[in-house]
């Protein structure tokens, strides 16, 4: 079944400060509560994971995913508000986009075979 | 310097279809008339272009691009109908998709450093 997808990249020279794979670990930390969970539901290694937020915490003004510290298992990750307003407007331009090209869209879909 | 970017991609199954590197070679192959110049001016090897095109043909209802037989220096290639169609289409939801999420893009290149 054919299928047409917005992927959305933002990028600082060279660098993919941010894009559909850190968009959707951000959604699957907010739904885990961990790094190594959201890796783990992504099949991405725990080191994967981390590297790629840290590359956009570093991009971002405010950093987008905050780490508690201490306690027998640590403390989890969660996203902070700039972290969830960067989802937000990410899927908030997709849906956008998609509302605005319906129809050359399907006429897209409509030259495959 | 920040920059935002729609990339665009038709999945058949498990199959990129069209994508922003296929479009991106179809508009280099209008522009020099030929597989191996297009190749050349993306950097990429003419074997690697040939198999794009040849996916993307296969892809579509009607072939993307057409190849001219004979001659010494074999007949060169050009896009099809079709082709032009599908690269216009391409470009047109971009330029749509851009024009209608100015504000959410800018509130996202905002959260930049």
């Amino acid at each position: 079944m054919a299928e047409f997808k917005f992927r959305m990249r933002m990028t600082v020279g060279d660098v993919i400060a941010v894009g559909p794979g850190k968009i959707a670990l951000l959604e699957a930390l907010a739904e885990t509560g961990s790094i190594t969970a959201a890796a783990k539901s992504l099949g991405m290694s725990y080191r994967r994971a981390w590297l790629l937020i840290d590359e956009l915490n570093s991009a971002l003004r405010e950093p987008a995913v905050s780490t508690a510290q201490g306690g027998a298992k640590g403390g989890g990750s969660k996203l902070t508000p700039q972290g969830e307003q960067l989802v937000a407007l990410y899927r908030e331009i997709e849906a956008r986009a998609l509302a605005h090209c319906e129809e050359p869209i399907d006429q897209l879909l409509r030259m495959l075979r």
